[in-house]
């Protein structure tokens, strides 16, 4: 092994804790806490402990939560009543919707009821538009993550080729627009790319977002790249196969304790600044 | 030269036709005809000269167009006021500001002033971000009017490796997530890029859209590669040096004569759209 793990468990607790003494001027400021509220459709039991874990971080930071939760035969109608009733509430600074919201619900519509200054999850159209232009907005909270960990360990984008792997609109998409956004060359490669190993061996920086378990083989990477993996799988795996990929990085996300972290963090950041100012960029 | 052209001037003929008689539905179903209102700020010549064009591509085609002209001492409230009122006009179909809209004028705050519906030339957050997620939408004509030209040569993007050399808002950007949408592996290339040859040689489609006349070398185009040159440069110019290239591409579109004149075919088909039942793509 010879890549330096980039921790995003200690750079995640940095950011708690920065902003926990922002939560708590906004507290002392205006009386209340800053709330997240979160809204839970169905019983997947992953996302109940997703739900669960964000909203024990927000306790931790001084953030309050509000739940929602609602029944997996919920209607599109129902969830976006939900919704739209949180973001109509003024003591609700910022909404999450977990994702994935169980089919039939419409998962892009109940998105959609988010307005733009609430969605500190940065899942709308106005929030990947924006993120697309470079305007202010809360960034998708799993990719600003990852550019704050690649900042962290001193990875400059601009002029870098940055391959993602995959292009779901909550992170590869959007991880992928805030690299160009900071002057990386950036190529999206998916289940269509053909000869996957040759673009991901022209790669400066990886960033494995492809839900598969260590479908990306460590040889394939460039001997010195940085590997961004935002994989997460049963058995603590992730989209890469970490012990080559270890031998030719020169940085490396651990899995878990890299990527995972910084996505709660950024989640309760985003949060904090909308309660402070509205629409500002994690 | 060895490379078929790309024939942008027939396809448009075609798309033209195909459009009238659409439009001529429209008013005979209506009794009105389609209406593309057209927003001129300052007195660049240039400008001046693409929005007659737009409006006589209309007159040929049985769409109306109204003409809205502002001095270039206008203030940013004073175009969006202009625009507003010309959104909320029901005779109103379509919207085009024509770019660039000169400084001090917020340009892009214009932009988002025009609703997603009438928003025919794709220049609104709400038609990124459409573009980006594949929902419905008027898709930004000259990024729409590449893709119809690659179609009408049979190139079907899928599994296709497109660089895009350029990454306006207006042009690179969408045409890029245009191709990813297609399922194509996309590379952004622009100006802090590393090795632009290397990397456009690696392009089975490259798309030159950055707008600096014959940047792009034609030795650095991969033998048998198809080649859109969406630059237009005085002198007849494109983005790329043509004499080589074409002796390299499989396929390549002339300047003039390839994408220019697909930008105004896509624009008054979106505005027909518009006119028929609301968003649908070009």
């Amino acid at each position: 092994m010879n890549a330096q793990l980039m921790d995003g468990t200690r750079l995640a607790q940095q950011l708690h804790a920065e902003t926990r003494r922002r939560a708590d001027a906004v507290t002392l400021n205006r009386g209340h806490r800053p709330c997240l509220a979160t809204v839970l459709v169905g019983d997947d039991p992953a996302s109940a402990t997703y739900v669960r874990m964000k909203q024990r971080r927000c306790a931790e930071n001084g953030v309050d939560s509000r739940a929602v939760t609602l029944p997996a035969s919920s209607t599109t109608a129902e969830v976006t009543a939900a919704v739209r009733s949180l973001d109509a509430d003024p003591m609700v600074d910022g909404i999450l919707v977990q994702h994935p919201v169980p089919v039939p619900v419409d998962e892009r519509a109940v998105f959609e009821t988010i307005s733009h200054a609430k969605d500190v999850d940065g899942v709308t159209s106005a929030s990947l538009a924006a993120m697309a232009l470079g305007t202010p907005t809360h960034r998708s909270c799993t990719p600003a993550g990852i550019l704050r960990l690649l900042d962290s360990y001193a990875v400059a984008l601009s002029g870098l080729h940055v391959v993602v792997v995959g292009r779901s609109e909550i992170l590869g998409l959007p991880v992928g627009l805030l690299s160009l956004c900071a002057d990386a060359t950036v190529t999206y490669c998916h289940s269509h790319t053909q000869d996957l190993p040759t673009q991901i061996g022209r790669a400066d920086v990886l960033i494995a977002a492809v839900g598969r378990p260590q479908l990306i083989r460590g040889e394939w990477i460039r001997a010195g790249a940085v590997v961004v993996d935002a994989g997460y799988h049963p058995g603590g795996l992730g989209d890469v196969e970490t012990a080559t990929a270890a031998e030719r990085a020169r940085l490396i996300t651990p899995v878990p304790g890299g990527v995972g972290p910084m996505t709660i963090a950024v989640l309760i950041s985003n949060t904090v600044d909308a309660a402070e100012r509205g629409l500002v960029s994690a």
